[in-house]
């Protein structure tokens, strides 16, 4: 008897960027799974119940909620941001992967919802307007020079670079040095956004030239941007400065 | 006398993916800018105004909403999926630059949504579960030895790659292109993803290996994804297969 399980994406937060179908989905389900402040921006009903755990937890999460969606009932995952990108959908997958064969039975839908480099961009204005990449900067997953690797490929090949998971209190160096790695290839004044919390009334963006990003300006909730040799600012009276990255590049490749 | 502009995400076609703030934002909107397809997703009523062109004219189009709302009209500009992601936001960033000086005073608000890589994504599994890039395939606006020096870039540093704009009428050869510059760096069992109106009822999403992958497998309205060496394929009795990229990696830098 397999029941179903939804991998929801919530949004960056602002209940206004919650898609219908990830509202739909909730109302559906009985059984809530993730990380506790995601959760809890569901209204759930006293006959739904929430299964909160730390977000560090991924797999043990995920397998937690198979198996009860295996039992038949009707669960969910929660995710911040888009469940796909540096989130739930993953480690579901895995967990289904490595799992018993019924699990492959289960009803799986994947719900999409805005995830945060969206969400800051269109607060500053089109930073990814041309081609970018998203890294999560977290070594716990992969090795640090593999980080490195990525990091020199993306900016020398003309990539605006999104990071996820950019600091913590247990990977507190790896952001500053990521910026001495990208000093050394893009300009100086390229550049960098700091965006926390976008669209929430607690916001906090900021604009910094890459020479003098400080790791300091971000925390584990930022998305850290960093433009392309070609992405530029328009300064405004009275509003915070576009940053934007035009869609046409004449740069020839080497 | 300034007015309003709002650049608005419709997300990839299916009504359950517009949030809320992009509802709202259309409802509060008298001009609507836009490829008419995207302008007709919304309900628009009579007092409303419908100004619809074709999807090549992004910066005439950028121009004439920033008139309007210089004029002190509230105006929206209409996108599918993100605005900020290959579509319009970075335009009207672009004619905001190059325009009259009063345009800066215009409060521009854009509103993010759910882009096609992330649709196409949750309906497979989670192959952007691991970084990943997002190129546009159109060399109207580059050079093509820049988009290939991307792709090796990409694809030698492990990135999964979702290709925009992969074809069109006036752009044949390039997908074939870029599949044979994949093929010279990636295992041809990796995984290629064609994910055409996802979510919607003529939804189309085809698995192949980078070896077999076709052009003609792709037109204009597909999101072509290209997994790195460690996107997984979990095969599943009776339902579509899992596709998706783990989030740890266990290779080591070169």
């Amino acid at each position: 008897m397999s029941g179903r399980l939804f991998v929801i994406g919530l949004g960056p937060g602002n209940p206004g960027q919650i898609t219908p179908e990830a509202s739909a989905a909730a109302t559906e389900a009985e059984f809530f799974f993730g990380y506790g402040p995601y959760v809890d921006r569901l209204n759930l009903r006293p006959d739904q119940t929430r299964i909160a755990s730390d977000n560090r937890e991924e797999i043990s999460r995920a397998n937690a909620a198979l198996e009860k969606a295996a039992e038949g009932a009707s669960v969910a995952v929660v995710s911040g941001g888009d469940p796909g990108v540096f989130a739930m959908a993953a480690a579901v997958c895995e967990a289904i992967e490595a799992g018993p064969a019924e699990w492959r039975d289960i009803e799986l839908t994947v719900i999409p919802g805005v995830t945060a480099m969206l969400a800051v961009a269109a607060r500053i204005g089109a930073p990814l307007g041309h081609d970018f990449c998203a890294i999560s900067l977290s070594d716990n997953l992969k090795p640090w020079n593999l980080i490195v690797k990525r990091l020199e490929a993306a900016a020398s090949a003309g990539f605006v670079i999104a990071l996820y998971n950019p600091i913590s209190k247990s990977r507190p160096w790896q952001l500053g040095k990521a910026f001495e790695t990208l000093r050394a290839i893009l300009p100086g004044t390229t550049p960098v956004i700091f965006g926390r919390a976008a669209g929430r009334p607690d916001e906090r963006i900021e604009i910094t030239p890459l020479a003098a990003a400080r790791a300091e300006q971000a925390d584990m909730a930022t998305c850290v941007m960093i433009g392309s040799p070609e992405t530029r600012i328009i300064e405004r009276d009275g509003q915070r400065p576009l940053v934007y990255t035009p869609r046409f590049s004449a740069e020839a490749a080497q």
